[in-house]
């Protein structure tokens, strides 16, 4: 297997976060689930914008969100999705390229809009989010590049993807190649909701052997697995993942490598806005494994990622997280 | 005189703020004076966009910065200003809305883009702008509402809308307006180097006793007088402004209103970015002056929203800045 010119390849929406903040009566009158996200079409997105506060807008996008951090982290990243010909277009490559992320999927016209997630921050720290796929769910199969995902040693997806049709069928095709290139495939389960509505295609990935690294919150992998709880649930996976990373918000982290399991504690941080937490897990996770850490000291860098992106409003880091975590690993 | 409907009505330029961090090095390199601000056409604010770190989008614009923070106050406040048909400008339109400013501006057509300003902020919290004016250029003298201005107690003009052309002759019209109604007009001359630029019109302006209360930071009311210091300024200008305003940074800030003259240190604050603190003061003082408060009140809660607005990146207040100011002056 020849050198990987780049360590992380993600393929995901490309987003734009507009982030208010609401109080949890707003929540209650629109009917929305604390902590979810949920897909919304471009009426519905415009008549919530239409009630919300004030917003700011940053790039987001879950796998975007842990190519960023990766980058800045300095290893060499690579990010795939769909972006419109508009001014959200121009944000989203600009602030992933400004980032040195290698990112070349061509714009879609057609008056296509750029994908908008609207994000409700509550008092509490927790996000609800409101996603308008726009472009975003037309990325097809033909905008991947094989050459690309045969040179990435770590090939990221996220499980959002399965919910548009083109983009879930532009993933099994990547994960055909990037297994073909002997590369490890990594997935995140994105969210319980989401997990509900694929349990049968992420089930199948898993237990085809497709997937090398699993990244699941403690909601998303119960959900997955239907257990009664964490213990059932992991249980329910053993043997089936080489490599389990499970997020527990403030009671930390765990990760399982064949007999091997190590767990973290969450880091000490004022949390202002949770978004981005797990995705800046990922990116501090992925970036230990990529330069083969012990698996604490790796859980230990998510952590410590996660922490900062929560400390601030947005999903993308704002301090230099190279020398963060220098600094806290000592 | 009839009550009026509005308290403060704004006319500015109507700008998305892109707000990204940057170091000495860059501003050198691209020969940018800190602290300015300078007007850069479509080619050259790509160029420099594509040269800058990530950003974030929040609502910008001077005079519309005040604004808002007057209705977040709780006076009533509008705005005029140019945004074009794109989604800069609907993200504009929404987040003034959203605090309740009327603005009712028609959006322009014809291939314009939403001004946007390209804002570098170093590691000292200064900001370095590069503004883009795109349609807020061609705000016409059409596009005022006579009624409205009639209508608000105070019309605000920001001294930027002296660079273009057109707005400009529409503020002329704007303050013609407001005078023959028996109106208060309230002028910021915004930047220095804008005060370099329209020197004699902004002397025109004062000397023909068409400005009631005027906005200066020490540096542009040493610039329009040309005197060799503040006191030779305040002496320059003293008896042709029925009231002064002159903020002064760390130093506090300063009113003159006939004989009575009131000063105000400047509140503590942890500053991140200093966006948006002259138009927040201003924000503070005209509030606390519509609701006929002490000078030296008014100063203090032109010093507090000041304060808010420099604790975080953006030019909008994210605090409760009514509850806020409330709490301080007990």
């Amino acid at each position: 297997m020849p050198d990987a010119r780049l360590d992380v390849l993600a393929i995901g929406n490309a987003i734009v976060d507009v982030i208010a903040s609401a109080d949890d009566d707003f929540l209650a009158r629109e009917g929305l689930a604390k902590g979810s996200m949920r897909l919304v079409d471009a009426a519905e997105a415009a008549r919530l914008y239409g009630r919300m506060a004030p917003g700011r807008e940053t790039s987001g996008g879950s796998a975007a969100n842990t190519v960023a951090g990766i980058a800045a982290l300095g290893l060499r990243a690579g990010f795939i999705g769909q972006v419109a010909i508009d001014q959200l277009g121009e944000v989203f490559a600009h602030d992933i390229r400004a980032l040195g992320v290698e990112f070349a999927t061509a714009p879609l016209g057609d008056g296509l809009a750029t994908a908008r997630c609207l994000i409700l921050v509550t008092s509490d720290a927790q996000r609800t989010m409101n996603t308008f796929l726009g472009a975003s769910q037309y990325l097809p199969a033909a905008a991947l590049d094989q050459r690309q995902i045969e040179d990435a040693a770590i090939l990221y997806l996220e499980g959002y993807l399965w919910d548009p049709e083109e983009p879930r069928a532009a993933m099994e095709r990547a994960i055909a190649i990037a297994r073909g290139a002997g590369r490890q495939v990594a997935f995140t389960l994105s969210d319980s909701f989401c997990v509900d509505r694929h349990r049968g295609d992420f089930r199948a990935l898993i237990d085809g052997g497709r997937i090398d690294i699993l990244f699941a919150n403690e909601a998303e992998i119960i959900s997955l697995t239907q257990a009664a709880d964490l213990a059932g649930a992991l249980a329910a996976v053993e043997g089936k993942l080489p490599l389990l990373v499970v997020t527990r918000s403030e009671h930390g982290a765990l990760a399982i490598r064949g007999s091997e399991r190590a767990e973290v504690a969450a880091e000490p941080a004022r949390v202002i806005d949770t978004t981005g937490a797990g995705d800046l897990f990922a990116a501090g996770f992925l970036t230990g494994h990529a330069r083969t850490r012990p698996l604490a000291e790796s859980l230990r860098m998510g952590a410590i990622a996660a922490a900062e992106v929560i400390s601030h409003y947005g999903a993308r880091p704002e301090a230099d997280l190279e020398a963060l975590i220098a600094a806290k690993l000592g």
